[in-house]
């Protein structure tokens, strides 16, 4: 593969995921994107957002002008009232998520984009969204004060790494597995099989 | 905890996965034992082997004398014509297994069991079985030969990782991840928690 390809993503388990695919890339900042402001423009199911915006982050990376293949991914936890939750801002949010989620199925969603800028060619960007139901177990209050006292909340969506701490208290799932780290990669592998070969006439 | 506690296992990944629980544990040398001579006297389905092989392995670990409680675990990849699927001997018998699994679910099963030796009272064992199903994507032969190509198939029940290269060819999975890779958390906890809660009188 001659071309050059970017992960635009700040996230280092997606760059840890996409390094087990073999592909060689490079990792480029993700452009600045106000999600809030992208989603007002987004009338589509809560699911759909994951994808819709992995989409904008691929739209915003061709506008850097940099010629090659972009991977651009946004995931999403989704309670079942329909509540997404989003990163906890202090132990206060992640005690409220991390009860909400305890004992209950919730919904993981992971949109990927593939976006193509080469020169002579028209730009083109396809996608897809991968959902993963997750059942976490009872938790008692001192799990739930545990888990957070880890530091592992804060950064991540839901305020819980399945591959982390948290690993023992998640009964069990149905689908891709990562998914939920942040990153399907089945799905990936067969968007990228598809986007690499769609020139071939058949 | 006062007592000592041990994971009498050679898998690099279970000791990595138990050390998502923060207990503090030492590594020993699981005593010698012959599966096959074992499961020779064992009459239940082939899922139920798994715990008792685990089971097994527990009480080889008592007899060693040493005052603690002990971790030990078996894990079985069963096609779904219900062949136990081991560790490949070489490149052919990996090709085989991974045909055989590519494009259909198979069943992973591992059997954990806690035994404790204390001076002074009765030995006892405790075990749970875990299963998850698995779903491998269809694999063109190229895809096999690659994976092969990794080494990963060799150390490896079943001939793949899930954790590993083998990752962007899992569609879904259905059930404990972690079992998956070896050991499955969560049942381990709940086990864990009875076990060492037993003698309060309720």
């Amino acid at each position: 593969m001659a071309k050059n390809l970017y992960l635009a993503s700040a996230s280092p388990r997606r760059k840890e995921l996409l390094e087990l695919t073999d592909l060689e890339f490079q990792l480029i900042q993700p452009g600045d994107i106000d999600e809030e402001a992208i989603l007002r423009n987004h009338s589509g199911d809560v699911l759909d957002q994951a994808e819709f915006l992995a989409r904008e982050k691929g739209r915003i990376a061709l506008e850097q002008g940099v010629s090659g293949i972009f991977i651009t991914a946004d995931t999403l936890v989704i309670a079942d009232d329909g509540t997404v939750l989003g990163k906890p801002a202090d132990e206060l949010e992640a005690g409220m998520f991390l009860d909400r989620l305890a004992g209950n199925w919730h919904t993981v969603a992971t949109g990927v984009a593939l976006s193509e800028n080469i020169e002579g060619a028209t730009p083109r960007i396809e996608s897809v969204l991968e959902t993963t139901r997750v059942k976490f177990a009872p938790m008692t209050d001192e799990e739930i004060s545990a888990y957070i006292a880890t530091g592992e909340p804060y950064d991540k969506a839901g305020g819980y790494g399945i591959q982390g701490r948290a690993s023992i208290h998640i009964e069990r799932i149905d689908g891709c597995y990562f998914n939920v780290v942040g990153f399907p990669l089945h799905a990936f592998w067969k968007l990228w099989k598809k986007f690499t070969s769609a020139k071939i006439p058949c």
